[in-house]
């Protein structure tokens, strides 16, 4: 693995095998260390090295016997040297990936001479106490100092991320040579300090799209101050580097067939081609499909119910949560809320034992004693308070319901658009990768039965995970997955949604469960 | 004149001619800008924004209605972003040109985009209050913050002639976007901050020969912030860019004929070559051809000797001395002392009438009422007291003729050995320059007399004056003449001079006026 890694990778150490210098090889010190690096790689590149690092050069050759170890980066056709070491210390060459979530990061670290993936953490977005929505967070950042603390945040949190890591794999933080990052446009403008005034304003543009590699010193970073930041590029305000980082995980950039890649949060982004073309589009999907808005709405996390079963004859519910796998003693306790797959399920239950009907509206028969009425709106009792860890029972509105299907059918809408504009049915497609961790969840079979999702075989269906970390994972080990990300980013096509009367009645046909046209659904039988 | 310079620069000022951004295009800021570049470039190569730069972009480009001209140098193939300024402001783009002198420091302002020379001023180098030497400073250096100090005395100096500069020529100082240094081995490093320790020890390394570009930012220059400082290269600790700049501004490196290139200083720095070779020593001759240990020698100034005529037949001594143009009344002042080229002329000329023998002692007889005794050394004495400037006579001893003779046959000695390895004899060469501001006074027929240069045609000689600025300028001005820079660096075979046993033969037989073997010096004729 390591030899395969070491040709592959743009962050690469090489053993230079220095010669002292005599009299009769007086070459300077940086100099020779460049030749050495030079001839290890066999390259005929320029090996660069930045006066900072020159500085210290000397010393450490001489104090190490000129036995060392060159950490090296490649930009723009030349290697540049982030460190030497000595030839004898152990210590890897490491690299951490960034998947900059508005609402949570996710950070791994990796061997980047073995391509290994070694452990990865998560932690909220601090930004969150400044505002839980990116336009709040805009807002903050065209006050006085607002960017500069928005960064600040951000970095902090993340530097005591990547302290723990290290301190946890007995690694020293300037042994982390690399970084990656993926987000979208507004968080990679804020992590790079960039103001995002512009993006939310017509004609909405970003500062920049694609960034050069950034010395981790210029962004206060506590890895090695010379390591190379890699940020995802964008293709636009709405459309980021995570999406970006996405489609490079999904690998459908390099397909013959046609796929579909959907990224569901507050906005649902979506990207359809394959290895000859690739369009893409985002549209307010609605942060019901998240589970955000609902009552019992919750983010995923130990006790959040995940899966719903109802029985359609006795209208039984089965209730799956998510288990706390680090503390065995909260098992016994009950669901708390229900996060968006959750939801997704329970909507497709409630339809399928005909408790709510084809308008998403309760039936009062089917529901019997778990409906309730609270201010005007009705409610179903989806827990009851001797079965919920929070002690009060837990409900689904009408209102959630409604919710939930105005967002379903604004992505049934946008899918069947980008379809529409590029010419292709829905069978066509090849694969369709549902990404995010929220997407990892969501259960086909629910999707489809809500009209959320074409009715498309199952196995159609690939649910891929955190492909934003997993992008930024794959460029940082692979300097071809590198040049992909920006190739990706090239050849999109972005489209423009255009909220006119055809998407109009597009939508109106959508907020059906499944559909208006039955016949796009065959395989959703049952219902009320 | 604009428009070949502007083809030939690698720092260049281009007017993209952005469109304003719209719903149809809504490229990133930073984008649009690179993809203007490029295109007023006419270049298939990157034009990169580094993250600094990017912040400031956006906020520039409304502020001008995206009507911009953009500063940029080329490295490594890529095009850089220094800034952008207003479409309609008339500022041109400047650089500055410096010659990174160990005593002298020369700054020239450069116009970039014409190529013009706008003005030059010289000063000391403050370093020399830490001490007059080299090995002095190198040891200063050593010392806690030692070198930090020294850099900061450069650079702070060299701040103030730049701020000098630019207001006499009412240049805002953010418009001089580049800068070029040519200097010694030591004085480049100090001037980087790089420790110089290990260039005065066996074996003598450099901590390196060439730098990349570095952004003045780093060097706490007071122009751009972005501007690209570029430091010629050096060939070793005892040849330095101030030579490989010299070579650049000679022209040798490019003809085919065979040329000598000789730079007097404290060391005599000499190269041999044409356009398919390059050979350079270095030896010590001595501080004597400077004037520098002499009892009445002086820096070239005002009432400065720099011109002496003796008349073969009635000994009487014409005394030219440099006249101070900026100060009139000063003129009918007497000389106050002498200058190394003065010496030359002295020695040769009392050489001529008789009054110094082979072996340049005093002739008593010749020399008769100027000859005094002071401490049992022989004074001749060159003025009055009644024509000094001083009010006291001027005198040359016996002891300062020794010292010339020493010195100028370690010159005449490294001329021969040099030209004996790559098998040349003298009447070969085509060119023989003299470079920096002494030779440059230095008159051929004096220095052919005392046997310091070999007896070639007086027209094979010619002075070029400060050769270490002229070769930054170039450079600066001209991508093709900063790679030339490097390659002449590259192609330079450097000569360790060995003082053994033939060395010390040649160098005797050198310490006689002109040489014990006066068929080498068949033109002087005259002579005790």
């Amino acid at each position: 693995m390591q030899k395969t890694q070491a040709n592959k990778g743009w962050i690469r150490r090489v053993t230079p095998g220095l010669e002292p210098p005599s009299l009769g090889d007086n070459t300077a010190d940086v100099d020779r260390l460049t030749r050495g690096i030079k001839k290890a790689l066999g390259t005929a590149q320029d090996v660069c090295v930045g006066l900072s690092r020159a500085g210290k050069v000397s010393a450490f050759l001489r104090k190490w016997d000129y036995q060392v170890k060159a950490s090296i980066y490649e930009d723009h056709g030349c290697w540049h040297l982030i460190d030497i070491t000595d030839a004898r210390d152990e210590e890897g060459l490491f690299g951490m990936a960034l998947d900059l979530g508005s609402s949570t990061l996710v950070v791994r670290l990796l061997d980047l001479e073995t391509g290994d993936r070694i452990d990865e953490i998560s932690f909220h977005n601090p930004q969150i106490e400044v505002g839980a929505d990116i336009l709040a967070r805009i807002h903050f950042a065209s006050k006085e100092e607002g960017l500069a603390k928005l960064q600040a945040m951000v970095i902090n949190r993340l530097n005591e991320a990547v302290e723990d890591l290290c301190s946890k794999h007995g690694i020293r933080k300037e042994s982390v040579m690399a970084m990656s990052v993926a987000g979208n446009t507004t968080m990679t403008h804020l992590f790079l300090g960039l103001s995002p005034y512009w993006l939310c304003r017509e004609p909405y543009i970003p500062v920049l799209n694609r960034a050069e590699l950034i010395p981790s010193s210029e962004l206060n970073l506590v890895i090695h101050p010379a390591a190379p930041v890699l940020a995802a590029p964008n293709v636009g305000s709405y459309f980021g580097g995570d999406l970006i980082a996405g489609i490079l995980a999904s690998g459908m950039h390099q397909q013959e067939q046609v796929s579909f890649l959907v990224d569901v949060g507050t906005n649902a982004e979506v990207v359809i081609g394959n290895r000859d073309w690739l369009m893409a589009c985002a549209g307010a999907a609605g942060p019901a499909l998240e589970g955000g808005v609902a009552d019992m709405g919750m983010m995923a996390g130990p006790g959040v119910i995940d899966r719903v079963v109802i029985d359609p004859d006795t209208r039984e519910f089965k209730i799956g949560i998510i288990r706390d796998e680090t503390h065995e003693g909260l098992r016994t306790k009950g669901p708390v809320g229900i996060c968006g797959s959750g939801l997704i399920d329970l909507a497709a239950q409630l339809f399928r034992a005909g408790m709510i009907d084809l308008r998403g509206k309760f039936v009062d028969a089917a529901c019997a004693n778990r409906l309730v009425e609270e201010d005007g709106i009705r409610h179903l009792i989806v827990v009851f308070p001797h079965e919920s860890g929070t002690g009060r029972s837990l409900t689904l509105s009408q209102t959630d319901i409604d919710g939930l299907i105005r967002s379903k059918a604004a992505m049934y809408t946008i899918l069947t658009t980008i379809a529409n504009t590029v010419n292709i049915s829905f069978p066509e497609i090849g694969k369709f990768y549902v990404a995010g961790t929220f997407g990892s969840y969501i259960d086909p079979r629910s999707a489809i039965m809500i009209g959320m999702l074409p009715d498309l075989p199952l196995d159609t269906y690939a649910s891929l995970g955190n492909t934003s970390l997993e992008g930024a994972a794959m460029a940082l080990l692979d300097a071809e997955a590198k040049a992909s990300l920006f190739q990706i980013r090239d050849r999109i096509t972005y489209l423009e949604l255009n909220v006119n009367q055809e998407f109009m009645n597009l939508f109106s046909a959508a907020r059906f469960i499944p559909h208006t046209d039955r016949s796009l659904f065959p395989s959703v039988t049952a219902g009320g």
